[in-house]
């Protein structure tokens, strides 16, 4: 089968390209500012060679502390993390770091909006877990539940992203309407 | 002569620990989230040994398009640049890329609080320079005027933090205080 017009195809896209180009789309139209963190990178030597730039010749990996996208949309504190899997049924917690869930755990209690963006590589579909609903399944792991949230459970318990075009992933908007209905939610109670 | 107590001394300690530290006592108090961003670097060749980590052999530093430090606090977005200088009468404007200012200048549009702290080393003076302060100076070498902000001008424009202990640089309060002002301020005009 002859592939149609790939420019318009966002096929093999990392989930973090796709990210990247929804945020420079909010930053080009002043939505809002939100940036990928770049990589911690542990430097052990470098090369200082006369007349041009410095060569890293040493490094390694080092284990993120934090969530990979942060930034202000609105005045609001926005901070994610955002993970793809090639599963077609579920998403395997081991992905998520002890230490991030405690991070996005620290912003909502600080007032930020925490949450996760999950990528079925397979199915091209994407979900938006705002913490408080993700650190449900964290929760039933920790206590010797299941460690995976099934593909179903997202279906009906996180939001779908649908993909489209400028931004490709509009969260936002998604943001946007959970957290009004929080809003409204609260002020009811209030 | 001999150095007394050298556990209590800060001297030496780079701009970029007292600010880890300060960071360090705010989340252990649920003060704040407010992290460093990891340095940006390219990677070109990574090896992966077996049995032990990937190891990076060749990458370089890139120029970073944001600020240093950024999170969030009280439900507040926080995000400033740090820098030291060892001048004792001015601060350069070239430790500060044209794009930091940029984005320093959207998340301000943004409802963001953006503010650079800057420290004069010889002096072991701290001065907390709030982004719609500090960008009358930027615009003023733009247009062709003095290329760095005098001591003075700190000392009369800006806030000065007074270093103490835990936290070591307590610019948290000084964001308070200065915003709260500006918060009055605003309720007035409306
Ligand atoms: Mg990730
Ligand atoms: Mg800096």
């Amino acid at each position: 089968s002859k592939k149609i017009n790939p420019s318009f195809s966002n096929r093999g896209k990392s989930l973090e390209d796709e990210l990247n180009e929804s945020n420079e789309f909010y930053l080009s139209r002043s939505i809002a500012v939100i940036h990928k963190k770049p990589v911690p990178i542990q430097v052990v030597n470098v090369n200082y060679p006369s007349r041009s730039a410095a060569k890293i010749t040493e490094a390694y990996f080092r284990t993120p502390s934090t969530t990979d996208f942060n930034g202000v949309w609105n005045g609001k504190y926005i901070d994610f993390e955002a993970k793809e899997t090639k599963s077609t049924t579920s998403f395997p917690l081991q992905n998520i770091h002890a230490h991030q869930v405690e991070h996005m755990k620290s912003v909502s209690a600080q007032g930020g909006i925490a949450f996760l963006i999950i990528k079925f590589i397979s199915l091209d579909r994407y979900f938006l877990s705002p913490y408080d609903i993700f650190k449900d399944y964290w929760d039933r792991m920790t206590k010797g539940g299941r460690k995976s949230i099934t593909l179903s459970e997202f279906e009906t318990t996180s939001i779908e992203i649908k993909p489209g075009f400028m931004p490709r992933l509009d969260y936002l908007k998604i943001v946007s309407n959970f957290y009004e209905i929080a809003d409204v939610n609260n002020e009811r109670q209030e």
